[in-house]
């Protein structure tokens, strides 16, 4: 579900749209003025230019986007492909009263444009600055704050159906691009839509690409539907089609019908969704602004719900995007621009090894390695392969690589069938996308107790995608299932620990990491650490009786690190810090220790607190010998409060936003040294 | 994703089913030797049997199906439907190495029968007998124990992809009814097992009825194909073409190709599944047992994707089937054999009332009265309109009726788009089944904050369905989610207060109640009660100071106030009662107040512990002033142990089995009060 930030993408992407940049430079340098674009500061101007300029928006439009997404990062490739799409959308329809849905929402920066923002595009993905997605707060015209894939057509159909009983209803209007078609929701929206009567439009944005390439027959089916005789310039031959459809659609329907079905699978391409009950127009050529223009005036009068096929190029416009689309679909800042945001998560402290690696790095390093020694494992991406590091993996084990699209709950399953014959299947998705297949990680593995293995990348806040995409809820969503075993490793030499260790054990598993680079620690080489047991925590600094000891999960566990040496640093009180490794199980045993011998237990974790780790050591503590006499140390909850987390220009920002930095949980940990009660502390 | 028990069908079904048992009977007695299937132990057995011979088994495995189940109840309908196709399938493939997986599972009985099981059919859905759902306990001919609809696409590709190194690949066969194909994992798998070359067969169960009518375009496209010309018995003409495939197939698909579609769409009526890889064969009658063979042998020896497209009758053989078949999908135990165990939960203590009413009736009749006052509230079920009480609300408001068919991830993202529009939504899902649209409620419900109010039928165990039906997770899967208010009434007065409260707020709501009737209280009439607010408790039954305080959560209520009841009576100290009434927000002042005050507080809820309602009271308590002191209550989690909690004849057996029935809460509570620590207790 999966139209995302790809960071895997973006980093190999970053030497080309450095290179590229100058040569974006001189495009927009042709004609820099973007004089029609500098007067457009809302939809009415749009529709207020003679129709001979629109493809002059259209070019400064584009421009405008390659100047600036290249300085500040973004999505860029597929805002690059619906420049014509948004003007015509914008000149057809009044959505101040018709309701238009973006699909993930991240091709909405020229409706962003277009809509009163574009002197804010120098913030996109910044910290108080524009959302990377379509977002309520910031825009009428922006109806949802989406980021996973798949759902505009059932948005659409619910306004459309909110809006029915109005007076001449408003046009609800979804646009989904082809991969995003192939999750499982839009399908499931589709068929019950087509059953309705419902005034609903469905865009589909055609341009063969999601982040990798698109996946499964649907994906065929499109590209033969390309291929055919009938694809035409929406302005050209088509048109007399198209026009004639609202004159005499129903009465050629029922003719068709009755010369048989085979006519209609000549002349309308799309009978697939034809047999959904979708009215097929299409393929049209979506760069051709005048010709959607007409379409959409006509499609503008029809009743039903309408399909409308466009046919648009990823990257349009940028020097790589016909033959790179995957270069040009997200991009980093240009690093020549880096003051206008930080950028690069900060070094870690003491840092000073060359080579930072980053989890998913880590990860699939790892999972090469441990796939070359047991012929048992598969890895399954949904959509993500070079997000989730699988594209290494698959260039070494390409046979056992199974890319299944944007379809998690498919992935998912699919997963748990090959775990019944013999497989050792590890699922690499992000956390914030496995919500998607939630049911299927419930019943297919969770209830059959197979030995599925998790790999829940971008787990905690991930920046400058915002909260469509911080990973913060898997804790509570899975640690509820019985059969279970979570872990976080805390840096890449725990990824590849655990990962191993995790594919030994019988039962369903995962292990989450950030999104980022994994901290190195010189000090503690992987030979002298603990041997890694399931359900047993590591501890990584001592304490003293009476005093305070971080119980951290995962990548916090830097943290906690970090925040005991200052204080160590400043003569104060030793902090003990406990690298939990597992939430389920729970190293009870040790922590019914710690409750007896410190005064406060500080749990840490870049989750929700509601259900998260913390939320697991008190249960665990409840049922501690000697939790009613009174002696047991208070356990305070450091995690993310109950609210979501804004996008910020690093996930740092976003930590220390909800007092999780180092310097926010350092001044927790102090006032619960000077004695201060967990429940004064805010 | 709901092919499940339902008990409103079931129990309009009820008459019915007493009327016709004589007649059942009657049929039965007709061959009443079953002379055939006594011999059957294992499929080698259906092997054994000349080919003339299987009409007749079928119609012993029918006899057997009519006349046990309507003694025990059970799923009835869908597994009369599937006699002769399941009889073919153990004839034809031999499932100790080719895989069969049942989607649902639902109808698997005839499985059941012919594999070693129907000495224990007297036992099915009771504790410690048969479960009605395929299960790995039961035997190495049932691979996965499912309830929901739409994986086994996904399940039988994952078999065949971790099989497919094999010499001679074993075939993996998946059986899915036309209501679950509608499901949108089942989509994603099929597109995607298309795009493979994979050896799977997917036999598509065409019966034109989920437990009410199928719901959206794919279903009329599946009638229009049955009311092609092409529909013939699977034995006489169509087998010529079927035969003809393994023969000619690829190179008819390259002339087709070169013809053009057209040929091809004419020749293949199931053209959609064509146009995702899918080789289609079919329809084919699926009550010819012969034919059936037949057309599965030759199937057998195809490479690559297949669905057998099989037409059949929902309770096929039964009086009543043909032309009612929702009233055949789940019967309940005829009353006169009721002794065969014990099928009702035993009546409250205490309750005289003549009326009991089931939760489920009160928030229908809540919903349409609420309705009725309310233009904006729109009612939305996912395939299980009576199962959810709709049905009656649906003959009141048609026009504010939404049956999205088992579509839980549609349903709720279009219930974010009316709610947009307006509109004020309520979901009726069973608790288990929003898991399937958990990832919609959360990105396109709460993160944008909208009022959907999900009604959460069928919370804690179910009884007889067990595991994949146990709402035993939503507390966990919600409450971590910011802006939801999460609230459990404890009796039908409650029900309808609730609803009216939630649907006042602009916010998510939940309201979750469990499976059967809910208890009367004439001693709090509906008038006295404190009035209901967002997260405030109320107080039932007041304590001693350093006694014991049971909060609970929703429907346990009831069985603190039992417990309280019984403790008073025999003189020992009063213990407090405090209906919680909502988890989110908790009533954190009050129970800031009773930390204070009591020595222990007891959480019961029908949840599983580990993040459920007592994990937030957890939480709640270490942020709540005094923490610290070590002079708070201790508090002690009643609720779902971390393990599933199997079938059994009732809730109220379930519940026990974990100690969450009126005397194993008494045993805790009089245990906190005499001294023992919540740790000591188990």
């Amino acid at each position: 579900m999966a139209k995302d930030n790809d960071s895997g993408a973006a980093s190999r992407a970053k030497s080309t749209s450095r290179e590229t940049k100058d040569s974006a430079t001189q495009y927009a340098g042709a004609d820099a003025e973007l004089s029609l674009l500098s007067g457009v500061e809302s939809p009415a101007d749009v529709k207020a230019l003679g129709p001979q300029q629109l493809p002059r928006l259209c070019r400064e439009v584009r421009e405008f986007l390659l100047d600036t997404v290249q300085r500040t990062g973004g999505h860029l490739g597929s805002n690059l492909g619906v420049v014509e799409l948004t003007v015509a959308l914008h000149r057809v329809f009044d959505f101040r009263r018709d309701r238009l849905v973006w699909d993930v929402s991240h091709q909405a920066y020229p409706h962003k444009v277009l809509t009163g923002r574009k002197d804010r595009f120098d913030t996109l993905r910044r910290t108080d600055g524009l959302c990377g997605f379509t977002h309520p707060d910031e825009s009428p015209y922006d109806l949802f704050h989406t980021g996973h894939a798949g759902t505009s057509v059932s948005l659409g159909l619910g306004l459309a159906m909110g809006m029915a009983h109005q007076e001449n209803p408003p046009h609800a209007v979804s646009v989904i691009g082809d991969a995003s078609l192939g999750a499982g929701v839009a399908f499931e929206a589709l068929n019950h839509a087509g059953a309705t009567r419902q005034k609903l439009l469905v865009i589909l944005n055609d341009n063969e690409w999601s982040i990798s390439k698109s996946v499964g027959s649907l994906s065929k089916y499109l590209t033969k539907i390309r291929g055919s005789r009938l694809v035409q310039r929406a302005g050209q031959e088509t048109k007399s089609l198209v026009q004639a459809i609202p004159l005499i659609g129903p009465r050629v329907d029922r003719a068709l019908d009755d010369v048989g079905e085979v006519l209609r699978h000549v002349f309308v391409p799309g009978h697939v969704f034809e047999e959904l009950g979708v009215r097929y127009v299409g393929p049209v050529d979506g760069h051709d602004v005048e010709g959607l223009v007409k379409t959409l005036e006509r499609i503008r009068e029809l009743d039903g719900v309408v399909m409308l096929h466009v046919l648009t190029e990823k990257g349009k416009g940028h020097p790589d995007g016909p033959s790179h689309p995957e270069r040009v679909h997200a991009v980093k800042a240009a690093p020549k621009k880096a003051s206008v945001g930080k950028l690069e998560p900060p070094a870690p402290q003491g840092a000073a090894e060359p080579k930072p690696v980053a989890f998913t790095n880590a990860f699939a390093e790892a999972l090469i390695d441990a796939a070359s020694r047991d012929v048992r494992v598969q890895a399954i991406t949904a959509g993500m392969p070079s997000g989730t590091g699988l594209d290494l993996y698959a260039e070494q084990h390409p046979s056992r690589f199974h890319d299944v699209g944007i379809c998690e709950q498919h992935g998912v399953a699919m997963a748990a069938g090959m775990a019944k014959a013999g497989m050792r299947p590890v699922c690499a998705i992000y956390s914030t996308f496995l919500q998607r297949g939630y049911d299927q990680v419930f019943q297919e593995v969770a209830l059959q107790d197979l030995p599925v293995l998790f790999a829940l990348d971008r787990a905690g806040p991930v920046g400058q995608d915002g909260p469509t995409h911080n990973g913060v809820f898997d804790i509570a969503y899975m640690r509820t299932f019985p059969n279970f075993v979570l872990g976080a490793p805390r840096d890449a030499t725990d990824v590849k620990r655990m990962l191993q260790l995790l594919l030994k054990v019988d039962h369903p598993t995962a292990m989450r990491f950030p999104r980022g680079n994994a901290p190195l620690h010189e000090d503690v080489h992987a030979s002298e650490r603990e041997e890694m047991r399931v359900g047993k925590a590591e501890v990584l600094r001592d304490g003293v009786d009476g005093g305070v000891c971080i119980w951290a999960y995962g990548s916090m566990t830097e943290t906690a690190l970090r925040v005991a040496a200052a204080i160590q640093a400043s003569h104060d009180t030793a902090v003990a810090v406990v690298d939990a490794r597992f939430v389920k199980p729970l190293d009870e045993e040790l922590l019914a220790k710690h409750l007896r011998r410190y005064k406060a237990i500080v749990t840490l974790e870049d989750h929700q607190r509601a259900g998260g780790f913390g939320s697991a050591v008190l249960e665990a503590a409840s049922r501690a010998p000697g939790a009613s006499d009174g002696r047991m140390a208070q356990v305070k909850l450091l995690g993310i409060p109950d609210r979501y987390v804004d996008h910020m220009t690093t996930r740092e920002e976003q930590l220390a936003s909800v007092g999780l930095d180092p310097a926010g949980v350092e001044r927790t940990v102090r006032q619960l040294q000077s004695g201060q009660s967990a429940a004064e502390i805010r």
